[in-house]
């Protein structure tokens, strides 16, 4: 098992003793300035860190890759080292992640909230509509999820021209990048406990990073609440996975630290494995269930046939705890997201006011394609704008003049599909210099980043067991090729160096 | 930074609970029947296993892996489960190792000893030729080494036909796989703690390995000893390493445990920035060295110019301790295993009688070709000896019809060829069934096993520091492609199963 190196080395020590402390030197941002040399030895040493501490995936160019554990391995692309990023603004996302916790949890158990506020986009998006069935259903026969659990991400970008915070998306199921997030922590303290001297960068001003143990441990507590000592923990997979490492490492974490089992399925293996006993429990392959952690299930693409539905609605109706439940997964679409930014609703949700300010004041602006002032200043002024689908994944983002020509020809249509999109507030993000590592070649640019924060809550009933902020990871990309809005996919992985 | 597992997973506990504990059941070592689902669960977690802790390699058909760092990775061909071997014969091994630093010890001390039992190898052999020039420089200036360190590693096979341990032979320079053994046994352990109860194996029956630990341990004392802590440890590398993980985690250990910096240098560049300062210290590029770690510089092909031969003698003349000196790495060549066999010799250099019973108790018989008694038996019978180069590598050993064929012609050329090569009584090691796993893929089949007991010495002056034996590694081949004597190359790792 990978730990984050955080032992200072001689170079530091050597430093420290000629008085030269970095903590004096200012810090160097421009990173095309450092000594190519220099250079390559951090280059060089961030792939060995890379491979001796697993920040691993599978390469695309190895077909098996993503099949086949230990074989076709490459280094993460990676940032080589952080980017800046204000301590206020930092704080700021860390004392958001409970009150966000708290609230997915609120949300979700405002089942007609949930399917009034999506009914048009129902219509509009086969996928979401699929979703509000489910939970139509549970709704129906009154389900009742006593053990609730979140590992939630919410994403935000500093806007350059208001200086503030905004929420970009909140992720409620597989949320992911956990362990890679800690990883790059780990790799980003090493170089600067080894090389901060000679960059006047200190590795105290990375903050630290806990999200992947914390994951392990809050999937750890519910299999505990849940109580039952024989019960496994179902973790649901795709097919093809590159990322693997990081899902079998939360496992390892279970098994060797928790004491708990794990075992890994796809949707069509639950289909075909999976039943639910008389008394509620999930069995998959003979297995009872205790929790269903899903790595899977968040793109349509998971669901190629009635087969994978199948198994997402028999996991919904067993007596499993769900991370996350079908409630979890729609507070975390686009529409709700947008939902909860009008007036007057987040105190429906909310009663703390302090919470309640702190919530919209990283809320971007975000609007329905029903508001027709918004959609006609968006198609005069398109280049203040983003339009989203609705779902997960990224990447499917307009912009510019193809968001113009979408909304006129929606007017057009007249037909239900403006459901499946939002307009939001483009935010236009700050931009540093960075150096990309990627397949074992270095590069120099200009970046904008997105700092994920993570958060993990557990409550059974009106226990709260856990609700905490428990790490980050941070998405970095070249912005000469970014459009605007959000990442489309991403570029590599980063951290902070707080300022 | 990657840690062994040793954890008991909850299938181990259940099955103690149940009362059908590993220990009672006979162990299955005809692993050809495990059943072929448990089989591939079992293989697909030793695949993620070695992912997660950086049991991995550079892959051979990825051109850059050699010497890019996180790219082309693959894990080590591995043996999926230990292989049986007699706790008797493996406590052999063990007591051994302390035995053996000390032999080496003292035979590097006697100069005119390695000179005269080389003689005759130094005009047949040019590789044993120029270490021996460099060796005879040192008496010449009577160059004294206070603090003498080996990472040395001796190599067994059981005989079947004598139920004996018997020596292949001792590695005394560049002695790898410590980690990989250390590795192994993680691997192996967490396995028969998951699989062990359906198996009937208990993981405490695989021998601990502190193997890594104890040589990053060793070059720390020795830097301590140098007593400057200025200066760096130097690691000789080859140009291309595909097994560089395991050479960069021990420089990992040594930065973040012992807080001592390395550098890892060619011989080509340790000419180019090496020099020698007027009080004796090595410097490299500008850095001190007070020890210099071999990982090269065992074969002919690291020194494909002068230049490599210059910085081999310059490293030797100067004050930094060296991993292993020159009289060291004689002491390993098979032509001094050959004359410590002889009859009187040990006793020349071992005062302990009991000592000298346990070291020929592991002697195979090995003979000179100068013997021409044995050279007409061999041709006689060639099935029972096995003819080896002087020098390290593997590969070219000769057997059977070759052999006779090689000694009649020696017999004829009447030359000094014969130098080049000593006899050895060709051992018959026991076949075991085994899951071989490369590339992903597994397969089943006889293999043979050698087990190397590593053993680690410093001394300084009259003052023993460290002499221990600390851990071990196994290589296993598929028994039908074994030709006899050694392991030709090797082929998977493994580690022992002890019965």
């Amino acid at each position: 098992m990978s730990q984050p190196l955080t032992t200072n080395s001689v170079l530091v020590e050597e430093a420290a003793a000629d008085g030269d402390s970095s903590a004096a030197a200012p810090p160097l941002f421009d990173y095309h300035r450092i000594d190519q040399k220099l250079l390559q030895n951090i280059v060089y040493d961030a792939l060995v860190w890379s491979t001796l501490n697993c920040l691993l995936v599978g390469d695309k160019s190895v077909q098996r890759s993503g099949r086949v554990p230990g074989v076709g391995l490459v280094h993460l692309p990676l940032s080589l080292l952080p980017g800046p990023f204000p301590e206020s603004h930092w704080k700021q996302g860390c004392e958001l992640a409970p009150i966000f916790n708290e609230l997915v949890d609120r949300v979700s158990l405002d089942g007609k909230f949930l399917q009034e506020s999506l009914s048009r986009t129902k219509n509009a998006d086969e996928f979401t509509s699929r979703l509000l069935d489910i939970h139509s259903k549970m709704l129906q026969i009154n389900k009742k999820e006593d053990i609730r659990m979140g590992i939630v991400r919410s994403d935000y970008m500093i806007d350059e021209k208001t200086k503030s915070l905004l929420q970009i998306e909140m992720n409620t199921i597989s949320t992911s990048f956990a362990l890679i997030g800690c990883l790059m922590t780990g790799l980003h303290k090493s170089l600067l406990s080894q090389y901060g001297k000679f960059l006047g960068l200190n590795s105290n001003r990375v903050p630290a990073n806990n999200a992947v143990d914390q994951s392990a441990e809050a999937l750890a507590k519910a299999w505990s609440e849940y109580n039952n000592p024989r019960a496994a923990i179902l973790v649901v997979v795709q097919v093809e996975e590159r990322n693997m490492y990081e899902q079998h490492y939360i496992s390892a974490l279970l098994r060797e630290k928790h004491h708990i089992r794990s075992i890994r399925k796809t949707l069509t293996e639950i289909d075909q494995e999976g039943k639910i006993l008389p008394d509620g429990t999930l069995s998959v392959d003979g297995q009872a269930i205790s929790v269903v952690y899903f790595r899977a299930g968040y793109t349509p693409k998971d669901y190629p046939s009635e087969s994978e539905w199948r198994a997402r609605l028999l996991m919904e109706q067993s007596s499993a705890i769900k991370c996350p439940t079908i409630s979890y997964h729609l507070v975390g679409t686009k529409k709700i997201q947008q939902e909860l930014a009008k007036p007057g609703v987040l105190e429906r949700f909310v009663e703390n006011k302090d919470h309640i300010a702190k919530l919209r004041a990283c809320f971007a602006g975000l609007w329905s394609l029903e508001d027709s002032d918004i959609v006609k200043k968006a198609i005069e002024n398109p280049e203040l704008f983003v339009m989203k689908p609705q779902r997960e994944g990224g990447g499917n983002n307009i912009y510019g003049d193809e968001l113009r020509e979408t909304l006129l020809k929606l007017q057009e249509a007249g037909s239900q599909e403006d459901a499946a999109y939002i307009l939001m507030q483009r935010i236009f993000p700050a931009t540093s210099p960075a150096i990309l590592v990627r397949d074992g070649n270095w590069d120099t640019g200009h970046v904008i980043s997105e700092a994920g924060i993570f958060g993990t809550y557990l409550r059974n009933k009106d226990k709260i067991i856990i609700n905490n902020e428990s790490g980050y990871m941070v998405r970095t990309k070249i912005s000469s090729s970014y459009e605007g809005g959000v990442l489309p996919g991403f570029g590599v992985v980063d951290t902070v160096y707080l300022t």
